[in-house]
């Protein structure tokens, strides 16, 4: 395997538990004797263009466990997608340096990469072994059970509408979350976690899996007021229209795209500012607040599931086993094999790359507005130990004297 | 004195540890043997007006402990603000249950509630001894070192730009967090202690202590921008102009006022947007993300500092005390002893209502972007134990071949 350097990297939004998976690829590496070095590419396959490598194998054990434990992308993330040229830069680099395996950590965009630089490597006849390690909190990997990051993310989303339920029980109102989410819901179904009592919120869920109309939801709104006398609600920034159009860009004056040809949603709060407006002026209620979760769902400090970790860990560590025994590349893939537990596999790249998961219909409540039994099965044991829960005061009430 | 019942209430916004004084009131009570029944009003003063009372004597400890460390307010909140013929409402209902002594767990504005209901009490002769019980996440009320509350949200915000860097230093841009805070900047100024390597953000904090202007801010992205590559940015969203206008209602199309006065300024995302727009326009940023961490950063379940636990259960617990043993009505308060330690006093309410505490100069660094090492050193103990700390791969470069 010539020189016996290979090269990891991270792609796309940084998650909690990412560097699990860096340091998973650099500790199970350097058990095999034929690796003599671990590089790292800063920022993703820009740092390969740019030659922009650091060499891991010097780092030590002890410090690769904290940086494993700290949140967000180590190496430095991109959104850069490789074409035809692009590729023929990374094989300059990859040849100068007699790298033969590639490892990419990343979500659906970094899948597709990892795909065209595989084709694309077939095609020069350059001799690579590239593998896909999975990670993005939008859960929309095709063939995973789950992905990592996602348990980590959805524990802050539970923990966060735990919280915000508690806070518009004290202070009764409205109450919007915007959770992060293009095309898959399971983020923001993972609110429906945080709900303990029955008449606890989140009491709506909106998912990009159905069709958002405003009058519906203003129907649904009231509905929940006027019985529980407050609302608490989750909505996808993914929502949109019949047509397809995002609810959050329809306001937009204009609309940023990334190079795989996303449109921006995050790091805005126009989406919640326009739900809540229309709250008070069309159903005439007073107290109405609205929050977008943003980059805090993703790179908040100190929210993270222990699961989540070891399996990030655990498919660092799988694909360099897949690389140097198997004879394919591949995307690293989590399967489900008991209540709970978990176990691994390569799927082909092209099972992967390109393809979108959506919530499946069976995760998704007959109102459209809430999940199943089935989901929180799902999502509970992925959000791991010591999940903080919320207690109530029985309340035993005093008899009224004045006025009975 | 009279029946033995006493009263508990909790007003204004929720915060991660305000139940802990709550069961500080209903625990230690029921140690004095005068002490019959705990009584809790719902909602806060509106509560009693409503003689909407619970028996929290019926609670068990067990679930009265469970109750202490959830976050939110369990009895409930309110914000009205009461005037003589609402006291006359109070007192009726307080005569008619037999009630002496009433505790109130709350901010600025609550302490001045409670200095309104005992001067009337005094003025209408109705034998009260009203004790006010210090929390606000905005760290505002004047005569205590700090108030309960604040040292958790100081948590969540210092934990949420800790990530929000590592996020940032991944796919760099330019980040804004918008964190509460009305005239108060400590909660903001908090967003300092995510900062653990030189480089690392927040870079900027503006705080509601130093005239905002638009011009100044836009210079200091641009400068730091062209430093480090990237820039992170607190802001409180109580940043105001010269003339004291908030820059949040600058924008607003119409101003919502709580009974109080005060202009709501948290649940909108406006600020953030404004901001980051300005950016985008002005400096040429590509990428520019905003986020207003919201209600998130009072009533996150899961993040809360063990000193703050303890010390709000402790207020609650002095509350009782000074009720019973001393002899004025007044409000608790907060003294550093130690390195980290507390002690209790009780002040007199007319020292502490109405009036705000705002970020000493020697808290904020000449550059008013930035706080001093006095601050940290102020702000560190509170924060508790086990706060997560972020750790970075050390880099080994690799040299460069094809373009060295």
């Amino acid at each position: 395997m010539g020189s016996g350097r290979i090269l990891v990297a991270q792609g796309g939004g940084p998650t909690a538990v990412i560097n699990q998976s860096l340091v998973g690829v650099a500790l199970e590496a350097r058990r095999f004797r034929d690796v003599t070095r671990v590089y790292g590419a800063l920022h993703g396959v820009r740092g390969i263009v740019d030659e922009n490598f650091v060499d891991l194998t010097q780092e030590t054990s002890h410090n690769l466990e904290l940086v494993a434990a700290t949140p967000s992308s180590a190496l430095g993330s991109t959104r850069d997608k490789p074409d035809a040229n692009y590729c023929a830069e990374i094989f300059n680099v990859l040849r100068a340096h007699e790298i033969e395996h590639f490892f990419y950590i990343g979500g659906n965009d970094s899948s597709d990469t990892v795909r065209i630089v595989s084709e694309q490597a077939q095609a020069a006849g350059y001799p690579l072994r590239a593998i896909h390690i999975p990670k993005t909190i939008d859960n929309d990997l095709v063939g995973s059970d789950h992905t990592p990051g996602y348990p980590s993310a959805a524990r802050f989303v539970a923990q966060a509408f735990a919280g915000a339920n508690l806070d518009n029980a004290a202070l009764p109102g409205v109450y919007v979350g915007v959770v992060m989410g293009r095309h898959a819901g399971f983020l923001t179904a993972a609110a429906a976690l945080g709900k303990k009592f029955p008449d606890d919120g989140p009491h709506l869920i909106y998912l990009p899996e159905r069709v958002f109309s405003l009058e519906a939801f203003l129907a649904d709104v009231k509905a929940t007021y006027e019985r529980h006398g407050r609302c608490v609600i989750a909505v996808s920034e993914g929502i949109h229209d019949a047509g397809g159009a995002p609810i959050a860009t329809l306001l937009a004056d204009s609309v940023e795209r990334d190079a795989h040809g996303n449109v921006q949603l995050s790091g805005t709060g126009a989406l919640a500012d326009l739900l809540c407006d229309e709250i008070k002026a069309k159903l005439g209620i007073k107290r109405v607040r609205g929050d977008t979760f943003g980059y805090l769902q993703r790179s908040f400090i100190g929210c993270v599931s222990d699961v989540d970790q070891r399996e990030a860990r655990e498919v660092g560590e799988k694909a360099v086993q897949y690389a140097f025994w198997g004879d394919r590349d591949g995307s690293v893939a989590i399967r489900r094999t008991g209540f709970y537990s978990a176990d691994y596999a390569l799927l082909p790249l092209s099972d992967v790359a390109g393809r979108t998961r959506v919530m499946e219909d069976e995760f998704i409540a007959p109102s459209g507005t809430d999940v199943t039994d089935a989901f929180r099965l799902y999502l509970r044991p992925l959000l791991g130990a010591g999940m903080p829960d919320a207690f109530r005061l029985r309340c035993a009430r005093v008899e009224k004297i004045l006025r009975p």
